[in-house]
């Protein structure tokens, strides 16, 4: 195979003339090289070495230039790169065990995709065959994809672009406790306020025409919003009060990023359908999928499922997860992941009580967030939501950048989630980056400069 | 990595328990074991041979076991797995500019998906992005995809699941002259009878409201309905009129299928947007894209492009994709989908002109369809559509197999598209079995058997 470009002058500029790039004004951009990567790193056109301090897209749990999984991948291609999804092949069942046997022991089967867009998609029309109802309900505060399903799931702006709505779908709001409405004495208070809300808003809708609750069961890009104690357990009385199924999309919170296979295990609770992505594979082939109940497959016994795609359960992503799921076993990548997140957490809490420009931390296992705020006390938000004209959380991660620690932001928040495979010698050096920043940003709003415990 | 299934029978049997499948019944499902693979022939798990001749799902155009295609992803694997869509490397920018390079020459750039349902997803929104208009018209007989947009572009009852229907998509009929409801004295009447009722109805939906027209260039698993004389080019012309953007979905036609790089090319037409997958990496690893013309690209370059998915332009599905394409030009694979296309034309004829249960028989390059009846003269189909309660296409489709012949039927139609690989010989061989099945078939309608003529 013949690649006549060679430089990385040459790669970015044929990139800038011929890729579209997602999210993004394109004539703004000057697509950055990623010419090698390695564990937690990766380097530049010119060399430049960066911490990946968000695991890419929350999807790199084991970093970059993993052999094991690079072997599976190379040996799978090599026996049989595709077949066609209505075939059995030895990695699609293997997988497909092997995702059963780690989740939730109500779960019956899977339905795979190719990513956590497609996975949602699925979700919902499962959801709708198995109980013939037509609405669903999801959050304001989530993104679950950016295909048409996916998009009218998603509350944040990133679904205008699928409006007018597909009709049926119904939002409501996330348990966002750091900016309820009400200052809750106890975090019970808060889950009884949100729960209600939510219950109140079913029965006006109709409580035998809800199909599905699907929510993030920690919501991700949108905030890292940690569910107050009981709220889960209160989504799904409410969902076994009116026959409503509930799925849970742990696309970025499953595989270990929270410390458990699926962010669900932290809160005994038992969802109908988990939809998952990112993590199964790391990337490294695509793949995602839809786990569904011992009930639901029961049903599709005798039920015809109307769904399908080419690369449903393709061979390189099936081989691919097999292998990493492996070695999230071999390196008690779990246990890492927990560890590691507490010192995290101890570092995150430092940052707050530093530096004024932190309104709030949010951490569970190594999957975190810090918010920024003008105003610790008004918890005023850095920048206005869906508007930041001055490009204020630009500048701010372009600060990070130049400092070698890469990430993304969203509205206010700057997401925190590196490959759980980082040592605490690497997060403790990454995270000096960051508060460095912070104190960069503590100038911005014209605060008194705080100054970080050790 | 180790897998603990053995023989086919687990295999199997795993894959029954574990595996939701494809627009099935799962109750009904013994999966067969595809074990190995070459060229265009797969095992089964007794050892038994077949004559892949739908290409898999039309998109296995070089066959299996491609050693140039799975070096490529070999390679990239080791190299870099993976790395997000917002970087710059390698593979990512030259695969672009091939696929521009081969595109029609009014296209600028291209926005890569992981196949066919997400190209048509993001091609929706920026069609809607370009024009700010909301109405999307797609056919009736088409097939799109099985995601939400995707399938509200799609006409046939795959997309019902998605249904209540998002609005302003809106449905015409594709210019199937086989069955119109008017006996065409000329091919260019059909063209007029199907561009008038087009324009009219665009007229009644409101010019100016209407984004795209999204189409399959031929119309693929719903009948390989080729467009007559004219017809496209009409299409065009409306398209210019009312400033509707001419979407063409070349996930099937694309790459070499019809003895092209694109269908498109036989009609001296350029689309606005083009979708395509499956034949750009023969499904090696997922890859597929939405390339749009150097006016929608420059539209971009000031305006937000509210596209996105963790694995837009995957490092193996790029590899992939360069190799597959370098694959064939070095083996002129497009000239030999026209001279294999041309005995496959002949072959067909003959079936039809032989067959009393062969209604209509259609075909370019290596893309093709049988259309079964049960009365020549009447046209009436072999099965009432979207109604076969004594399973009779699953009973013709089950003697093909039986004889070493896969592929797959949609309604009353037997897709045959053969990897482009194919030899003379081959090709004769397979439709001696076709042959023989379809005297079974006139004995099912109780006709007259007929005689093939060697």
């Amino acid at each position: 195979m013949e690649l006549e470009l060679k430089t990385a002058k040459e790669i970015s500029e044929t990139s800038k003339k011929y890729n579209l790039h997602s999210w993004s004004v394109q004539g703004d951009l000057n697509p950055k090289v990623m010419s090698k990567a390695e564990g937690i790193y990766f380097w530049d056109g010119e060399g430049k070495r960066y911490y990946d301090m968000s695991s890419q897209l929350v999807n790199l749990n084991i970093g970059y230039g993993n052999q094991k999984v690079i072997k599976a991948i190379q040996d799978q291609a090599e026996k049989l790169a595709f077949a066609s999804p209505g075939y059995a092949i030895d990695v699609r069942s293997q997988l497909a065990k092997r995702v059963v046997e780690l989740a939730p022991d109500n779960m019956g089967k899977v339905f795979f995709t190719l990513g956590g867009a497609d996975a949602n998609e699925n979700a919902i029309k499962i959801a709708k065959m198995m109980t013939g109802r037509q609405k669903i309900f999801s959050r304001y505060r989530s993104y679950h994809g950016a295909t048409y399903g996916a998009a009218n799931l998603t509350g944040e702006p990133r679904r205008y672009t699928c409006e007018p709505g597909i009709p049926g779908f119904i939002k409501f709001f996330d348990p966002y406790v750091y900016r309820a409405p009400i200052d809750f004495e106890r975090e019970e208070d808060a889950t009884k306020y949100y729960l209600d809300q939510l219950r109140e808003q079913i029965i006006y809708e109709g409580r035998e025409s809800v199909a599905a609750i699907v929510l993030e069961t920690i919501t991700g890009s949108n905030g890292i919003i940690i569910p107050p104690k009981g709220y889960l357990q209160g989504v799904r009385e409410i969902c076994d009060a009116f026959g409503i199924l509930m799925v849970c999309d742990e696309v970025m919170t499953g595989w270990g990023r929270t410390g458990e296979w699926f962010g669900i295990n932290h809160y005994n609770v038992k969802p109908d359908i988990i939809t998952f992505a990112k993590g199964v594979s790391c990337g490294y082939a695509p793949i995602g999928g839809v786990l569904v109940s011992k009930d639901i497959a029961k049903h599709f016994d005798d039920h015809f499922l109307s769904c399908g795609l080419t690369y449903s359960a393709h061979p390189l992503g099936c081989a691919a997860g097999i292998a990493t799921i492996e070695y999230y076993k071999e390196e008690n990548l779990l246990e890492q992941s927990k560890e590691k997140g507490k010192l995290l957490g101890e570092i995150l809490e430092n940052l707050k009580s530093e530096h004024p420009c932190v309104g709030d931390v949010r951490y569970i296992g190594l999957f975190s967030a810090i918010e920024l705020v003008k105003d610790k006390t008004t918890k005023e938000p850095l920048v206005e939501y869906g508007k930041d004209p001055e490009k204020v959380m630009k500048k701010i991660l372009g600060m990070l950048v130049e400092r070698g620690f890469t990430t993304y932001t969203h509205e206010n928040v700057i997401i925190v989630a590196p490959p759980l495979i980082i040592t605490e010698e690497e997060l403790k050096e990454a995270m000096t980056i960051m508060d460095d920043v912070l104190f960069e940003v503590d100038k911005m709003i014209g605060a008194t400069v705080g100054q970080m415990i050790g």
